[in-house]
């Protein structure tokens, strides 16, 4: 019953025919659209991104671009993070909250120029939220999905790949940072981001209907460092301690569960959605759960099937959820990330996690593993 | 490359178990939840629906609940349908729109009471908009998911079934009109409703944990009537017109050409989100498109695979795009459904699409088929 039934409801990516070509087996569904998971080798693919460079087509991370006079104040009280000393060019990682201070998305938040800024999304309708907002609060912007496709080139060798093929600039690009460029006439934006911890950029495709030209020459340029298709990649950012948004985070997290507590400005004089409610948070003597590693012992040296999030208990009483669990090929150990109440992650103790052969020990750790 | 990767970002539902027993073999991904499609007789589970009863596992159709004493003014508000002699127990198929007049969802709209009622949705993050409309606005409501998971029983031989269950009153209900019942202590909202037009009724579970006792429940109760699995079906929708949100329409879509103007109440005295941009629709002239159905000329006695949506052509130019494409068993002829430009609608001219074995010519009609 894994076979999934594609449908125009479910959206393909502008690089769709090159995907196809690589070899791609297994998808997900993320913002209505295909997300391509696996070309049929996961070794392959985590020994690529640890040790040489990958292509991801990460289509999937939609935009919503504001644009107009009051494009600043609008993102601002969008956002649950000082942007007073934003700069053009610029990007951060931001938590977007709901009245009541719940995590709606974690994007990257990039200013284009002091009237538009993008948020460039996890999985879930911003949209939506963003034209809602906009509108009721009277914001003189006007919001909306533009044509802009990420394609992500990650791993160790990709800053050699992308300054051959940019130049050498792009080299002294801060994390996050991004420029307004074009290769061969292809208009795109490039950004050092991308949702692992081996380093790379996201070309921001601004022409939907070039994505299999410009796929075909990084695939072309990375020929000599052995470039490869890849995705996002479980082991790794599990690793890294990489937020799956909707995933390690259930309706009702905070950001502040959802370990963003340093990307926040909780009393940040302008204004934004949710300060109120994660000011209570805090004086009511702060979160209650923790997002956390978790240092598992098993004797299965291999990814767990984690279709859902399963509990983690101490005494037999839950106190916490689990959403990940991946067999570490770094540190050749079983490790996983979870949210956990924060009187336990404080107490140092163990815990237990249910795992294919019954119940399992579990450390409580810091994140990132590596 | 069709399968699926499943991870704790795409949820499961409460009759998971039961649909994996009764031999699921096919899912797509609808509000970020598990959505069966097909239990691998695509021809049976037809027959089925047409000919005898079908269950389906429609949990995916979320609700958003809202609740408190402003609930009846914000569901207007969020609605293009006057709601004023709306009564108790009563539904209503309606567009949500943005401020430009753009179609968000095509909910039945559930009345439980005085200031509660459920948005039952189709494909996207409507909490969102719900709540940020409600929280800007200003209205007294809570806003939220409450648990509650449908499972529709479709078919002419569904209302003796049903009849069986909840006793002969349920005859008498009126289409999407429904009551608060039980059935051996499980708590449920009976609807007359669901996504065909071969009649029968929704079971809104209202506790998750208790999905798989009511799909056994329905499936011994069923035997007598050879009850057996299915999913919406894709053949039946479109023979019959029914509107698949986010499939058939595009972003930028308004309601009237999403063939609801019957269903949307533009001058409606208490004001909704888009009335104004409605209204300068109609007086400019009404929709640039409508929706409508083609009768296509092919000598492929079998549906198309339409991953994505097609162009429709006269003379070379696109004058539309088509959404769906099957072989009706019953018309015995290959139909589709399509958006297309109301001057080619009304001039009723012939058009084309591209099928697999090139360009076939379409003849424009009514909707439903049968």
């Amino acid at each position: 019953m894994n076979r999934i039934t594609l449908s125009p409801r479910i959206r393909k990516t502008p690089y769709f025919k090159s995907i196809v070509a690589a070899g791609l087996t297994d998808i997900s569904v993320y913002n209505k659209m295909v997300m391509p998971t696996s070309y049929g080798d996961l070794q392959a693919e985590y020994r690529r991104l640890i040790e040489g460079v990958a292509i991801w087509d990460v289509s999937v991370e939609r935009q919503v671009e504001i644009v107009g006079p009051d494009a600043h104040a609008c993102a601002q009280y969008l956002t649950a993070r000082d942007l007073t000393n934003m700069k053009e060019g610029q990007g951060k990682y931001v938590a977007m909250c709901d009245h009541e201070g719940r995590i709606l998305n974690d994007p990257v938040l990039m200013k284009l120029s002091g009237d538009r800024y993008w948020f460039s999304l996890a999985d879930n309708d911003m949209l939506l939220w963003c034209r809602a907002i906009a509108a009721e609060k009277g914001f003189d912007v006007t919001v909306h999905e533009p044509d802009v496709s990420p394609l992500a080139v990650q791993g160790p060798k990709a800053e050699d790949l992308i300054a051959e093929l940019f130049g050498e600039d792009v080299r002294a690009l801060k994390y996050f940072w991004f420029v307004e460029t074009e290769l061969d006439g292809i208009p795109l934006v490039l950004c050092r981001s991308g949702w692992s911890k081996q380093g790379g950029f996201e070309l921001f495709l601004q022409d939907g209907s070039r994505g299999d030209e410009l796929y075909g020459k990084v695939m072309v340029a990375g020929e000599k460092y052995e470039i490869g298709p890849g995705a996002p990649n479980h082991v790794e950012r599990v690793e890294s301690g990489l937020l799956s948004w909707g995933g390690d985070t259930t309706p009702d997290s905070n950001p502040l569960e959802a370990g963003m507590a340093r990307y926040v400005d909780i009393d940040c004089e302008p204004d934004y959605i949710g300060k109120a409610a994660l000011q209570d948070v805090m004086a009511n003597g702060g979160p209650e759960r923790l997002f956390v590693g978790l240092t598992i012992e098993s004797d299965i040296a291999d990814s767990w099937p984690l279709p859902e999030r399963t509990p983690v208990r101490q005494n037999g009483e839950v106190v916490g959820t689990m959403s990940a669990v991946v067999f570490s090929h770094r540190l050749q150990q079983t490790i996983g990330l979870a949210q956990v109440n924060r009187t336990v992650v404080e107490a140092g103790e163990s815990v237990e996690v249910e795992g294919p052969g019954g119940r399992n020990v579990a450390t409580i750790t810091e994140l990132p593993f590596i």
